[in-house]
């Protein structure tokens, strides 16, 4: 990529680095704020395992190969909405290779989507939901089988449209009707209609948003093995603790007897946060025909059943006054959660960005005959930011204000939810800094004032998420007798990097090349605990925990120096992997020698991530710029730039947070401008089941991207100043492009994604006539 | 076994359980004293791996298959000494299916054996003396190569008798003499000349002890893989660190890119501490050929290369008064180291049983042209106690006592090395109780007095040995969701419990059943520090690390309670996986439902093996008593009875206890009665090489056995109150064997093994004449 697009990224703030990194006691560690003089933390270090990952020698999930293993593929509902009335599997069991089949009518009862459902269940809510799943001895032959399965189906009437579903007369999904939990999700602050009595301006708009698919390159897939009662399961996985803790519930099996492995992943964007229904039938499969079993999803099965993003239909309502103050918003909305239990609310950044004194928010989750939702990169914000910075610039446009201007207006300098200060909020800094980087004085002043068929457009969204990470995250850590040291952790690695920014935490507080620190993540027999990789709460959680470690484990040496060379510890500096007297430097010894005194071959310690402050509310900021063409003869729109200026604390490696941002605003132009799921209305059917019919964005669409960080560290938050930016960099992207769109055109599109068709649509309600 | 012999153990002190265990500290664990009232450890629960092992499923070193693996051979010196003068490999290179031939011509200059010699070495000072390594497609392939390599070999004139090393005129494996380090080992205490000038009775004796080989079942055997620059190693170790570090050390490459593994094993005793030659031959043949390589030993490589225990010649003079007080002790004596640095040294028995203020020890170690000596159960102990204890008897006769009361007369109530007070000495009960329970007072009080064919007689013999563990070790434990917990620990479990006894203290600690706790040992990456499994330091070492890691657990739990359950946490109790209040016991929740509570899914603790007492030593002692019956006509001795009545500290588990004392007196009757390495004094080369020459005691000839444990536990040692026992059940069979064919026959037999042919030498100078 760096062949064909230039991505740099630079940083805000320059300052003085002064003082050394003082000592820190072993309890209380100290943050390493913006004075901290760190050497490696922050650099464009290369990826730790960039060697397996270009050599191929990287194993992924689909990669574990165990002597005498079955394949299993899963037998999928092809209607919408049904009842199994009878399964015949006898011919699909005579099958040569073929070693067991599991259904509803000899699997256990063992309850998933929240105790909604079973694992095999006799009422099938969506055109994928699973049937049967067989073991063969090889896929193909699995593959063959599950045609051979006879299934009688009462075939019910569907529903596949959120807004349909919540008609009195849809068809239901569940008893209790299509409205997760029979009401709305509801939040106020202030009174929101008094505040438009009081409003100059008052604007109501509705936006609606698509369902997309994580789509991660490498497929869900799960290799499972028993030795005897104890469960071995490889799984491309976001959480070893929560798939090993599904499975040791559904199986009803000891935690302890489950070991759950992930080393490489190929992405995990929110559908791999959760286990997979796949991995307990493998397990069941494995049990019964006593072989390992490897079950991997392809791309149809990665478009059907195993999570997308909710759609959304919002209408919001604005009011503010002439000087530009917000005076009220209200947010309606509804999205699909699929068949079965999921997320759609989409109001958080409306009632949490800007300050606002009357807010009412009413979020709709809705059952409808399609694949269940799951969390995605940042779940609710995405949609619900492209919504509400439309309406911000509407209102700046309402008021004759500059969009900046309007936000700068009315900027909160507390969280306006929990009134709480920030431990740190650099949103400011972000729109200054993006807004020269972009060159925001070159805008149209007057949206669609471009000439010409290629109409280029400016346009600009704020971006909040947490990310804060916090507690229960611990590291353990050993340094042996030469010095190398050797990381553990709970985490995994799910593409991220985080292999890389632990080794470069724990390099940087003993002072050892990268080299000589192994990480060991993923892991539940062996590793000590930490969070699921997902609401970018892994940076901040994780390294915190490895630097307490790597701190205990240098005053430890230092003890022991001072010990063995009758110094008391003050005396003694660790430097370099060599105790030093700071009064006389020529009185040294190596921790090997050290280590050869003790008797101790290796130290080992124990760090956890601390709490959070209390009393401060923690977020990620950031503004994303994007400047766009749209050519007005075929529709299309290219986006040419996209600046990101972030607040995302202390940068732990350049290079890896460049990636974050790549991979980021790549899915947002994916959001904005052609991914999409795409159901039959007249069949339930998704239609858009592999990578040709799902348009993702690829390379030649990609933009030149500039990163600006606009933080230093966040020292109130933890010990290494981090905060998460998987999501933040993501969840703009979409909104920015769409703003820019109507800087371009003077047209507001409210519909996403920003297809040709749409675009000719809105601007000549139709195919332009030539 | 169980169906041949009577294997009983039972317990010296029966004492009412009153209290309860009381709530403890995190900090400073409270030792679990006699009081204590346990309810797993102590009891013969069944081994964690016995499933594992009676079916086949438990996979040794050996069973390790990786893809397109390669095996090695290696091609041994057939000289006791030479020195290779040119090596051609190019026909072995030639032969299809070789992949690489390692000579002193081409690997790398590696010091081994304390940088005495080289990995490769031009100068080979024994028959079996590594020459070249071979990788091959096969074994057979690798066997074959082996004998295409021509060597040419200057045969230099070998020694291989320890006395006649040490004569100025005998050939010289080192340029500065056979003796190692150039000068006896002296250890003076008091004026042992003083002493003996003031005897009434003074005895002079010399007995001699033969090299034993440790031959256990399973072979040394490696597997090693590189990934790139890391490199994988199982291995069948007794230290998995150790072996770490020899690699990292030889291959001149960081630690933390080594991992050494091992799960099960068939056996170490000592030969498996340190690593071996052809773990790092087989590392370089699999960096050279880019294929993972295994390279076992075969049984003549376990008789010739491994390590063995040094012969002996002990010449003892003992000094005592009329009324059987010792005045005065000497010892003087010799063995060889073999080939290469090996101690040989045997007086610490006679230095540290007895009280005697005037002692005098001088130890030879002598190099002879011979496989390496290596530490072997209990090193030192097995054959000066030998000695001692016929010394003992010898003494006690001259004086007219019984051999009883002369060890009660010269009881030591104080460690007569360092003067200091024991933690706990229990060897008066261990007397006492051994001797009812043998019948002593049905021995032959004049030895020799049984009439008939067939004359039986008693014998006993004391026991001292360290065996009390201590730091470093750690112990990782994590709890999980519902309450089941995972054990990592840095020990391997060479065949003797380790695994079952540590699942056993965490399942006492955290009220759980075996089945929920699993335990994780033996990897370099992944578990924490502990020692190399020798000297009997495992179950004294890791027990207390872990319970103080399930103890932490405890407190941490009811902290977490305490706040959620809005109690004081002294109104907190832990039972049983729940969390209970102490003063309304139907208020209370279980682990699961605190960790929903807290987001953890799982709680990490690390526990640390505490410090010793200071101002104690610590030691094991026993006293073991035998009944064996002597065959006048053959010669054959029958050992019939083996009482062991030992002061172990606390028992862990009791079936484990017994299968130490079955083993270690197995060993015993073997050193005692058959077992010998035979070098042909013409060519220097081992004669006995195969299980059928080098006789091991077999199911057929072990007798009775009666294990009685005096002690209950040492809680002034650790917080678990264990000592080591795996040494001190091997340690005094064999000397009291010797003092019961005494006591049997009249005759003093002063050379093991004590074979039909010495008996009926010393009964009739020869063939019994019919």
């Amino acid at each position: 990529m760096a062949d064909k697009k230039v991505i740099k990224s630079r940083y805000f703030f320059e300052e003085d680095f002064e003082e050394q990194l003082a000592e820190v006691p072993a309890e209380k560690v100290a943050a390493w704020d913006k004075k901290a003089k760190l050497k490696i933390v922050g650099k464009g270090v290369d990826r730790y395992d960039a060697y397996d990952k270009v050599s191929g020698t990287a194993r992924y999930t689909f990669d574990i190969q165990l002597p005498h293993m079955a394949y299993a593929k899963t037998l999928r509902c092809p209607y919408a909405h049904a009842c199994i009335k009878s399964i015949d599997v006898s011919q699909a069991e005579k099958m040569p290779g073929v070693l067991a089949v599991l259904t509803a009518d000899n699997a256990p009862k063992i309850k998933w989507y929240r105790g909604t459902s079973y694992l095999f269940d006799r009422h099938l809510r969506y055109a994928g939901d699973e049937v049967a799943c067989v073991a063969a001895k090889s896929e193909r032959i699995a593959a063959q089988a599950l045609k051979k399965i006879k299934v009688e189906y009462e075939v019910l009437p569907f529903v596949a449209d959120a807004g349909k579903a919540m008609q009195p007369d849809a068809p239901k999904l569940y008893e209790n009707g299509n409205i997760a939990g029979g009401k709305p999700s509801v939040y106020e602050r202030g009174n929101a209609d008094e505040g438009f009595n009081r409003a100059d301006v008052v604007v109501e708009e509705t936006f609606d948003t698509q369902v997309v698919v994580h789509n991660p390159t490498e497929p869900h897939c799960s290799v499972v093995n028993w030795d005897g009662d104890k469960l071995t399961v490889w799984d491309s996985t976001q959480s070893v603790f929560g798939v090993r803790n599904a499975l040791a519930d559904s199986l009803d099996i000891p935690a302890n007897h489950v070991r759950v492995i992930k080393k490489y992943m190929g992405g995990g964007f929110g559908s791999k946060l959760a286990a997979g229904k796949y991995t307990i039938m493998a397990a069941l499969l494995a049990r019964t025909i006593g072989r390992p079993v490897k079950i991997s999803m392809d791309r149809e099965e990665m478009n059907l059943a195993v999570g997308n993003r909710p759609d959304s239909v919002q209408k919001l309502k604005f009011g503010a006054k002439k000087d530009g103050t917000l005076l009220a918003m209200s947010h309606y909305s509804y999205g699909a959660a699929g068949a079965y239990p999921s997320g759609a609310g989409c109001s958080w950044p409306l009632r949490s960005i800007y300050k606002c004194p009357n807010v009412r928010t009413e979020e709709y989750t809705v059952f409808i005959n399609a694949g269940p939702g799951r969390p995605f990169r940042a779940p609710g914000h995405v949609q619900g930011t492209f919504a509400l910075e439309a309406m911000i610039d509407t209102m700046a446009e309402k008021t004759g204000m500059d969009p900046l201007d309007f936000r700068l207006k009315n900027y909160s300098e507390i969280d306006p939810v929990s009134g709480q200060p920030y431990t740190t909020k650099r949103l400011r800094e972000a729109y200054e800094a993006g807004a020269k980087a972009i060159g925001w004085e070159n805008r149209n002043k007057k949206p669609g004032s471009d000439s010409g068929v290629i109409k280029r457009g400016l346009g600009m969204a704020s971006q909040i998420w947490w990310g804060g990470g916090g507690p229960p995250t611990y590291a353990n850590l050993k340094m042996n007798r030469d010095g190398s040291v050797e990381v553990l952790c709970g985490t995994q690695d799910i593409g991220t990097g985080t292999y890389t920014i632990l080794a470069q935490v724990a390099a940087e507080v003993l002072e050892l090349p990268m080299d000589k620190v192994s990480v060991i993540l993923g892991d539940t027999a062996v590793t000590p605990y930490a969070h699921g990789s997902g609401g970018s709460v892994t940076a901040p959680s994780t390294t915190p925990a490895v630097r307490h470690a790597a701190e205990l484990m240098k005053e430890k040496l230092i003890g022991y120096a001072a010990a063995q060379m009758n110094l008391p510890p003050e005396r003694i500096a660790y430097r370099s992997g060599e105790l030093v007297d700071r009064d006389n430097p020529a009185q040294k010894m190596s921790v090997s020698a050290l280590m050869r005194k003790v008797r101790e071959q290796v130290l080992v310690t124990t760090g956890m991530r601390e709490a959070n402050p209390e009393g401060y509310a923690v977020n990620t900021f950031g503004a994303q710029f994007a400047e766009v063409e749209v050519h007005t003869d075929t529709g299309k729109i290219v986006v040419k730039r996209i600046v990101a200026a972030h607040d995302i604390g202390r940068t732990l490696n350049r290079k890896l947070l460049e990636n974050q941002f790549e991979g980021g605003i790549m899915q947002g132009i994916g959001f904005a401008l052609m991914e999409e799921r795409v159901i039959d209305r007249n069949t339930g059917k998704v239609l858009t089941t592999n990578l040709e019919n799902y348009k993702m964005t690829l390379l030649p669409d990609m933009p030149e991207i500039e990163v600006i960080i606009v933080s230093d560290a966040d020292p109130l938050l933890n010990n290494t100043g981090v905060k998460g930016i998987g999501e933040p960099a993501h969840i703009p992207t979409a909104a920015a492009i769409a703003n820019a769109v109507y800087n371009a055109t003077g047209v507001r599109f409210k519909s996403l994604p920003l297809t040709p068709d749409k675009v000719l649509q809105g601007l000549y309600g139709g195919v332009k006539q030539g």
